[in-house]
């Protein structure tokens, strides 16, 4: 399987377009990994995707898989000029001025499989792994309807905890943001770097059932859950520190390693270098609310300022047309060729 | 505190070089953390000292901490140009056509606190940490005596596990053999650029317990426990590879994080590809014998073709000429001045 690439020009509408034919745009379903390049997992299950038995091919869907950042991940770093996951906002891509690799890179996958590019693809499932106690869980960027369909059916069928991020405008540009569907499948915790059976695993099984969800809305019978639990983001928190940036403490053991759950006023945060405990203080636009940080010492994220994320927990009913918004877009999806 | 600078020349002996004084060399202790770059826990330790009342400092010996490799600890990567924990080797040092920015910085911290330098180290403690499961250890490399007389007074305080480094013609040049007597304490799991407050931890009690015993053998009165339990390295083994190099398996789920747990033939090792199990064959020149598997899944050892190293542990009495060896040499540690 060819990696990395950013495919061949074959446009035009595949071998069997489904019902939706005619009706609106077709096209394949984008997997990216290694949009980060030390992260090393999901590249390896893509990569040893022929030798597993064509377990993620089972959903029949046409499929585009590839290296997120090629040059990233030969070096072993996250990015070269810049985090391409930050690196899709239309006023980076928009800009002839910016020439960084990573700028360049969103417009060629963008060029080759955006939604109106040489290969369309119409939905973009995003590989990541954190150094963060994550687990197996996702992460939704805003409110789109058919991306909480698809979501709602991962939570449904493996019981998947779920980051809806929005209302974040320091941290802007996401991949999937610019496919007309897409979320990010996020694994962890696993050391940059390290290829983890159980976290190949993990992400195999999301990535999998996202595919069988998206081959049932594309037959029309996605049957969606009663309800969905999101995890939205309120803040982030970052290390306090001194006056010229160096921290004065790091996450506190007893809060390493416990994403997704509840914390309240008092609840120890951070570990100052002077040995005392900071507890969380609630921020004035939180109140007294119960937060579930998320993202907890995440290495990358150090350089973004962030030690943690805040969410609220929050329970929605699944609106009917999310389904119908996945469907009416699933049904352009191709099927492979045997 | 000054750190990643190489101090200023200060000749000569220091205000009190204890009762070995006129008898040897004199000089201080030499505590370096971020050889590499992206372990980012020890140098957290040595810059945050001062705000933690001297802990460190309670042994009352001279010391000069600083971090191995600022730049590229600044930049959070592993190393530059090349593998500074590998660039000790004299046929490197006294080659002056190699200039590699960690050759460059081997020169200059032996200039400046080499035992025969500006401001001579006797001792060296090298602090580094591990995505893998090593929990609180110690690296020793070869049998010089006072290093067998520091790692087993830390084995008889802590219990710390000691992987004994020798006849591994492909790994060599490491920081602490320029110096008289020198160790490597390695604390993990932790992801590169990862600050673990556990971690700090850690390896805070190794350092202080070295140098309490430093100061122990410097006063005359190092107890030398009756035995000393060392997992003597063998051989590394190398992921399974295609004839592109491209690995056809992981470290099996079984032995991810069970560094220094036996092994016997029949264990398993790898996971291919495939899903099929890769069992423990012993290497002819093993035969039958029980290895104790380390560094299972550093991150940084795959460039270097090494998925982990086996060992046999032994139990070695302890010489009396250890001591002695290490107590002649820690006369001549100077103290801290006031």
């Amino acid at each position: 399987m060819e990696l990395g690439g950013v495919g061949q020009a074959r446009p035009g509408v595949g071998p069997d377009a489904g019902p939706g034919e005619g009706l609106g745009a077709s096209g394949k379903v984008l997997v990216v990994a290694g949009t980060h390049g030390n992260e090393r997992n999901a590249p390896w299950l893509l990569q040893g995707q022929g030798d597993r038995g064509g377990a993620i091919a089972a959903s029949g869907l046409a499929l585009v898989p590839l290296i997120g950042n090629p040059e990233a991940f030969a070096a072993g770093r996250r990015y070269g000029d810049r985090d391409l996951n930050r690196s899709f906002a239309a006023e980076l891509l928009d800009d002839p001025n910016r020439q960084e690799a990573e700028v360049e890179r969103a417009r060629a996958l963008l060029a080759a499989h955006g939604s109106e590019g040489a290969e369309p693809c119409l939905v973009a499932i995003d590989l990541h792994s954190t150094t963060a106690a994550m687990g197996n869980s996702l992460v939704v960027y805003g409110r789109r309807p058919a991306d909480l369909a698809l979501a709602a059916a991962l939570q449904r069928d493996l019981g998947l905890p779920i980051y809806l991020h929005e209302a974040d405008t320091r941290q802007t540009g996401f991949l999937v943001e610019r496919w007309p569907c897409g979320l990010v499948i996020e694994v962890g915790p696993v050391p940059q770097g390290v290829l983890s059976a159980a976290v190949v695993l993990q992400s195999r099984l999301a990535l999998e059932a996202a595919l069988a969800a998206l081959a049932a809305a594309r037959r029309g019978s996605l049957a969606p859950p009663g309800q969905l639990v999101v995890h939205r983001h309120r803040l982030s928190l970052d290390l306090p520190r001194r006056a010229d940036g160096s921290p004065t403490a790091v996450i506190h053991p007893q809060r390493q390693g416990r994403d997704w759950q509840p914390v309240g006023a008092g609840d120890p945060l951070f570990l100052g270098v002077d040995g005392r405990t900071l507890s969380y203080a609630p921020p004035p636009e939180l109140g007294g609310e119960t937060v579930w940080p998320v993202f907890i010492n995440e290495a990358a994220y150090g350089e973004k300022g962030i030690a943690m994320s805040l969410t609220s927990r929050e329970c929605w009913p699944v609106e009917p047309s999310w389904a119908a918004a996945l469907q009416q877009l699933a049904a352009g999806l191709e099927l492979a060729v045997d």
